[in-house]
């Protein structure tokens, strides 16, 4: 069986008992913006009810072009004010390097990617320099940010200052 | 209180009855890709464990560089080789369109962006053009993609045909 089957099976259960009604703005209005890693249910590893926050999520939970164009619209039409980052120990982004992903790529597919895979080699540093950028974008209207880095061995996350290290 | 504080707080819960020892590479093989809204979570919605698929998501889960560089990670350096679409009724791109919403954001901010909001009016269709787009990338290794729609109302997903009204 696909595992897509799996999931439009489970949905039915997910369903069963669902409670609709709630807005489209997020109630806590905060973005999340997260790597994909499996590992990472953010809804219960953040303490998060259905409804609570817009969550922004790509390989390293970096920010690109479209987790700005992501964030300008969860800020100027769904008025969400707070930024909650989210990176993780032993990433998938820190065991290769744009140059060998590449490579990889080419090997493969016969296609080179133009844009870089965005590796890095320490999580906190990773973090800070999310916070940089998103501090000089100019289409936000809040940049209320709170960067952490979540430790996938002890499900615990920790908090990262911004300045440390600069 | 700060929401951020209130999700650290969340997170020592989390992390007290904490299992670690899981794989950086997904036990189920699948990545999905799915807007941000703050009504799917996608753990439970999907019936997906801690461990089991990537999470990709931004505003609209719509197929852009940032989603194609994850995927592309996602299928080379970690091994997926499905990918499951979620878009939803009641999205917030539904109700604006891209001009008015850089003139949103130009008003608010004196900067008007020059990359589009990727507003859309109906979401199986606009579920039929992520998919064309996966199809088109030359980076991807596989192309087994499943197409769905999720009702905030309902709590149940349906499947797109990627071929109708073609």
């Amino acid at each position: 069986m696909p595992e897509y089957e799996r999931m439009l099976a489970a949905n039915e259960e997910w369903a069963r008992d669902f409670q609709g009604g709630l807005p489209v703005a997020p109630a806590r209005k905060v973005a999340v913006v997260a790597c994909m890693d499996s590992r990472m249910p953010l809804f219960p590893l953040l303490g998060l009810a259905v409804g609570d926050a817009h969550v922004i999520r790509n390989a390293g939970g970096v920010v690109t072009e479209d987790t700005i164009r992501s964030l300008t619209i969860s800020q100027h039409v769904l008025g969400t004010r707070e930024i909650v980052l989210v990176h993780h120990t032993d990433c998938g982004l820190q065991k290769t390097d744009d140059a060998s992903f590449a490579d990889l790529v080419e090997q493969a597919t016969g296609a080179r990617p133009p844009w870089p895979a965005r590796t890095f080699t320490d999580a906190d540093e990773d973090v800070r320099e999310s916070i940089r950028l998103l501090r000089e974008s100019p289409y936000l209207v809040s940049k209320d940010i709170c960067g952490t880095v979540y430790d996938v061995e002890t499900g615990r996350l920790h908090r990262v200052d911004p300045d440390a290290g600069a």
